[in-house]
């Protein structure tokens, strides 16, 4: 089985070598040569376009980085639309927003083509591994004939709804991961404050009504959870930059459903503002160290 | 052993009760004599002032509504201090603000008196089971010394560090308790705006990266967790107006210690608005009613 | 001259009929049926797409509720694009994100069709008087060509950059004014909370850094400024929605331009929880009622 | 006329220098040796203690950092109350919170002695040339016995309303001045983003209904407004540090009276952050510097 793949980038590198590794033919697409030159040098074939990739493969894959690349990448001119047979299957695996992936699925679906959005959870070192989290929206039957792609690069092929809720579920969790990491760090910094030992609180909190995944795995202050990215001077993991763009999805998916929210755009912005200031590319978890206390010569 | 108790409020009277049924002997005082009433029916012996219950107890307990009051009720006219004999042990078991919990004890100290802050969580329901969760600062033996009656009060006593700590334990961890059952709310309402099952989200979001307590335990969504407030019409729990109150001494603390907060104050007023606005008597979680979106006829 | 008109709807009907009273002929679209009866009782021709009433015009002018209702106006089936002859401006004066400006202008200009951003403000109490402020982006040429049927609208035409800047000033003047009025809101509860006479204060706040348009001319607290909405009921004036739609059109380009806003958001989000619970469609500075103090019960 | 000047740090020293110049006599304390050398050097006599000063003074003055060395300076060992002869006037000029400023007075009125809060606006430069603006709250009568003292050292003294009121006036001036600065400053870096030109949206705005004095006369993008403390690298002026003190009072002062409040939280935790990342001791107007959007490699 022969698979387009469009976006050869840091994330795509890593899936594109574990398709090949599976047994799959990969036919490679990228906007930028050095992406896809590296995507040919792990053995996929080239392609001009994104719609020659999709005429190429039995299956199309795309791992773009923003919404605006996808529409464009199955919208625009030389896109997928341009190439896909009828028949197709779609499977878009970008993180952008949920309205995106309707737009894009219905424009396919008029030409009888099929739309799967799974966007993934694990970044990096799991695309690595292979054993990515993918979370799917679109129709079950469509993911079944997917699935043994989507099995030589994730572990854990969840089917979540219809299209668009892959997207979903991934931006809420991360809108859930984002806030609940500056929560913790928020904590963490009043306690150091008042003298307060962090391992000890690490332990009260976390068998209490505060307990999250973030700070049990992610732990933000260094040398308490010994696999943490603060524990390697904030190396990611997630970047904060990756946070800050998916906080910023999900509240822009509730502005256009008109539903208020306060907590997400206070993390995203302060996770914006943490980027302008040197935390883009370090872990999200190093919002902590943003979040330090003015000089106590400050009036308070 | 005596113990002059003074606050027998909501909370204090379970507590009261909890130390009598042990064994304990109770003398109570409460500025308002409905509340002074219901101890005596309980079976305490009355005091007419915090002072007179403090000299009274072997042991002196507060279980009060806010910083000021304790201030008074230890520091003003009648208060503890000119009741208290030297060498005794205070255990203040209100939530109210490290910085006043580090005043008191100090102003206690001058005098030769022990005090331990000593917070608790768990609220009426487990206050009346006995099964509070009490966070403990101050010195390790004088905690030793108290922990005869703490234990008739509460089955989990955890020494986090020096006098304030137990404050901060509580604070921190309510905090993110605030923020994130806030952030669960956003995101379930974003889910809804797109018609994703909540169950399924549920379910994908508590084997990932947001996975949080509140969620697991007290989702704002009613059918998902049989137990959790929601599934009762938001009968608390842990009330909107409590948890407002303890996010804003988190963030009032913050202040104090020119660090800079983002989610925390972003929840607190919206708690706060939820209360204005009819949810303060509720469950926290309520605060997922209050996100409802806007009529479809706004223009975005 | 001959007008197309598309978007004859609450703005749009009494800017028609400015252009009819001041000698234009007007042929009009709107898809909602209703709207563009009522256009055509005001004496416009009646056009069956967006792309006839262009082709009908001399000159296009579109009047429409969001950046979606614009893309699809111009560019979707049926839309100006298809009708517009080369060399022919098209005006817009909806209030839209400046991307989208920019976007459906590079479409335009392909086919030789030239385009300017033309959001007013005034409401519609000044589109009934002509008296519409209307801030321009687009070539200087193309304005004094237009200028005369703009004129017919509005008083204060300013041009103030290229394609899309007409947008931003108004969303940034918007941005300014939107959150100005949530903070002398806040303001004067506070000095309510406190027993302090509004009307002293509104004279101190008036002479000093604190000062501002908003306060003004809209001020928030009844009785105070006698033309303010809020000495009527707060009739609008400026509903609710539109303010929350502009902060959210600010804080969406902010976020596409990556620049940390805290205060635009925080606003959006309260206008936006204010809309949900009832104050929609009451000018923006209900948002004092909004902000109501808890239930003096509520613990602090 | 002797003035007891308690407080002669970087404000308190221009004021004793003007009231000495007026033909006031002055005996000064200050904690710090530092400071009250200088106010000796200047002419003044000095004082042991502050009840020394008191007790000397016909009129006692106070100028503090903060709510808590007012209390400390009022009613601590050694403070004002232990030296103030019963009939007297003490004029508290400090920004501390209201209900502090009530607190003391109450105390003094307890002893006979009448308080006036009157904190100043204009920072250094109009101290030094003795046209501050004063916001008194207190009794009118008391007022006009301390106003030759007060016109010495001002030439704006405004009766807002009885004891607490100076303060409310200038801690909501100051939260709408606050917010204010920091809107402009996101509506300028989002018109920049898109290439708008800012001398132009200033003239737009200042003609709409964003006008602002913050705008007007402290322009936070530099070489727009010569005067403003932007086009002279944002020395102040009136630092960040201060701006987030005033905007903390106004907080607390709303969590205590149970208002929400939301822009206000939002400017106050900015402003702190920009603090703890070097802005702290630069005009707040450096705001605008903080919010350098991310990298245009960061994903959106």
């Amino acid at each position: 089985m022969k698979v387009g793949f469009i976006g050869t980038g840091t994330m795509g590198q890593p899936m594109v070598n574990n398709l090949l590794k599976k047994g799959f033919a990969v036919v490679g697409y990228d906007v930028a040569p050095a992406a896809l030159e590296a995507a040919l040098r792990l053995g996929a074939a080239p392609a001009g376009s994104a719609a020659e990739a999709a005429k190429q493969g039995d299956l199309v894959i795309t791992m773009l980085p923003s919404s605006a690349h996808v529409e464009s990448a199955y919208l625009g001119p030389g896109g997928v639309l341009e190439g896909v047979a009828r028949g197709r299957i779609c499977v878009d695996m970008s993180t952008i927003d949920p309205g995106t992936s309707r737009r894009v699925a219905a424009r396919l679906r008029e030409r009888g083509v099929r739309f799967l959005d799974a966007p993934v959870s694990g970044a990096v070192p799991r695309a690595v591994e292979g054993t990515l989290t993918i979370m799917v929206g679109g129709d079950a039957r469509d993911l079944e004939e997917a699935r043994p792609a989507l099995a030589a690069m994730g572990t854990n092929v969840i089917h979540v709804g219809d299209v668009g809720a892959g997207e979903v579920a991934k931006l809420c969790n991360n809108l859930i991961a984002g806030v609940a990491m500056v929560a913790v760090s928020e904590a963490f910094r009043i306690a150091e404050g008042f003298g307060v030992d962090p391992k000890i609180l690490t332990q009260v909190i976390s068998k209490s009504s505060g307990s999250t995944w973030v700070m049990e795995h992610g732990h933000p202050v260094p040398g308490i959870v010994e696999k943490a990215a603060s524990s390697r001077d904030y190396a990611p993991g997630f970047m904060t930059d990756l946070m800050a763009k998916d906080l910023g999805l999900a509240v822009n998916a509730a502005r256009e459903l008109r539903i208020p929210v306060a907590v997400a755009p206070a993390a995203q912005q302060l996770l914006r503002l943490a980027s302008s200031h040197g935390f883009g590319r370090k872990d999200f978890s190093s919002v902590y160290r943003f979040l330090e206390p003015s000089s106590r010569e400050a009036p308070v």
